[in-house]
């Protein structure tokens, strides 16, 4: 079958557009509006028993995320929606829908809906528009000697996922980073004019990490003692090794990955200074190809699966 | 279940900002740039034996369809793509995509790509961006007095449908009509400045007139005995008031609906012989509101659909 890396792979060479960024990066760019479309499948990216409101915030958030990463403000929002079949639960997805636009401040200007026969797996896809104010950050640019960053904390979502699906016991909390991520709209606005790249870790802080890397033609090295656990996480999980693997590799953080110079870490703690938001160095980039695991300075095995590589199990 | 009437009814009042025209355009404005989305689902909008490179025309022709009906020239899109698992179908598609992308002069700019389980029908998404040269004519618009006017032939493709499910048999021109909709590019910028309203021809005529003509608070009058018939389409089903009928409320024309004041005759008679396309007048607008059927100026009675109600059987 074909992997969605293999079908992307065969989609860039259409991509002949400057404004698709060779489909290097998660928008296009168009003059100084910035766009970008997720789909979000039941059973792949959310759960059948996930709440619909839930649902529609994660299908919002996902892609303002993306917009977040390339420092822009949504600007509105196109929907492509299935029917299938179940009144109550369209109804709470558009209540849902409703209450997100207004929370994320951003409008609904189109779309698309078809009737699917019952039991299809909801299929919805969102087509963001935002507007830059200034720098767009891209998946490649970041220099050798860079750091790699990160905002708020990493494998909250995985381990939300792990207490919906009732594998393991932990917070409310937890399967809230699960359903309801938080674009980093304003943190991204903040950073686009301090970074050399940016995107939105969606798949896994190491696989992400190494795109990252692989697209500013670099060497990625990721510190596990530095990666920032979230006092829930810790709580469930603890911090060994394993436990870090874990959150290394668990996918739906929608956190901010970028690579910035040395000389802007004071500027960069200011702004999570001033969000109440926490922003960690975990890793460098450095000549070369490939990510590299340590563990407080010495070089660990990387793990079998970096991250959630869609459609390539 | 939720009708698909009654969802777009829900979202409309989440359509609060002025460039989603409140969901009554068949497009979203942005300064100059005309925004559209539509979606295309197997057994729904295609057929699962229909060849994947026809798949790929349709989804990009629909969209472009509807970016002509606002005059404008397409951008680019970015594209919702389903891997159910068949990897010969996702190569046949994307080679006919890459072709399409040529013929229709557009480019991909970025998209979304999710593997769902074998079997899955597959939901295709497409955003379209287009820019517009003039100005962009809504569904909304028409005045009474004004003609209703539409491009080409009609009943072509829903013959087309019905002779790819082997209900009747009939010429592979009339199938290719079905699943290679021409969208009208070059007629949708040269009329734009020439209507007061104009819409594709998706769900058939009938119920396109319909809703132009309720989106401008007017009543339209068909006339049966003036639709433009394809010599393919009366040697399959003749010219009596049922083939006319059967015409009229058949999808997938993707023709350009569209009204003008009697002034705009020769002007639109013009456009169509410079182009080589057939331009009729079908009826008319009134003050009032509902869709009145004649044939040769009497009136008949409304057949029970109008046609193609996605979601409401």
């Amino acid at each position: 079958v074909t992997t969605e890396p293999a079908f992307i792979a065969a989609l860039r060479a259409l991509a002949t557009d400057p404004a698709a960024r060779g489909l290097l990066d998660d928008a296009a760019l168009l003059g100084d509006l910035v766009l970008t479309h997720d789909m979000i499948v039941e059973g792949v990216h959310f759960l059948a028993a996930d709440p619909p409101e839930d649902v529609a915030w994660k299908l919002l958030a996902v892609n303002l995320s993306d917009l977040a990463a390339k420092g822009a403000t949504p600007v509105g929002v196109l929907m492509g929606y299935t029917l299938a079949g179940d009144e109550r639960w369209d109804e709470r997805f558009l209540a849902g829908f409703g209450e997100t636009l207004r929370t994320l401040e951003t409008r609904l200007l189109g779309g698309d809906t078809v009737s699917v026969l019952p039991g299809t797996p909801r299929s919805l896809g969102l087509t963001a528009v935002g507007r830059a104010t200034g720098p767009v950050p891209a998946r490649f640019g970041a220099q050798a000697g860079d750091a790699l960053w990160v905002t708020g904390t990493i494998g909250d979502a995985g381990a939300g996922l792990r207490i919906a699906l009732g594998e393991i016991e932990g917070s409310a909390e937890l399967v809230r980073r699960y359903r309801r991520p938080e674009p980093r709209l304003q943190a991204g606005r903040a950073l686009a004019p301090l970074v050399t790249a940016m995107m939105d870790v969606s798949d896994g802080l190491l696989l992400d990490a190494a795109r990252l890397a692989e697209a500013s033609g670099l060497a990625a090295t990721v510190d596990l003692a530095a990666l920032p656990l979230s006092a829930a996480y810790r709580s469930v999980r603890g911090t060994d090794r394993r436990a870090r693997i874990d959150a290394a590799v668990a996918g739906d953080d929608y956190e901010l990955l970028f690579a910035a110079p040395a000389e802007r870490r004071a500027e960069i703690q200011a702004v999570g200074n001033e969000l109440g938001l926490l922003i960690s160095v975990v890793g460098a980039f450095r000549t070369g190809s490939g990510i590299e695991l340590t563990e407080g300075g010495r070089p660990i095995p990387l793990p079998p699966s970096l991250g959630w590589q869609h459609g390539s199990s």
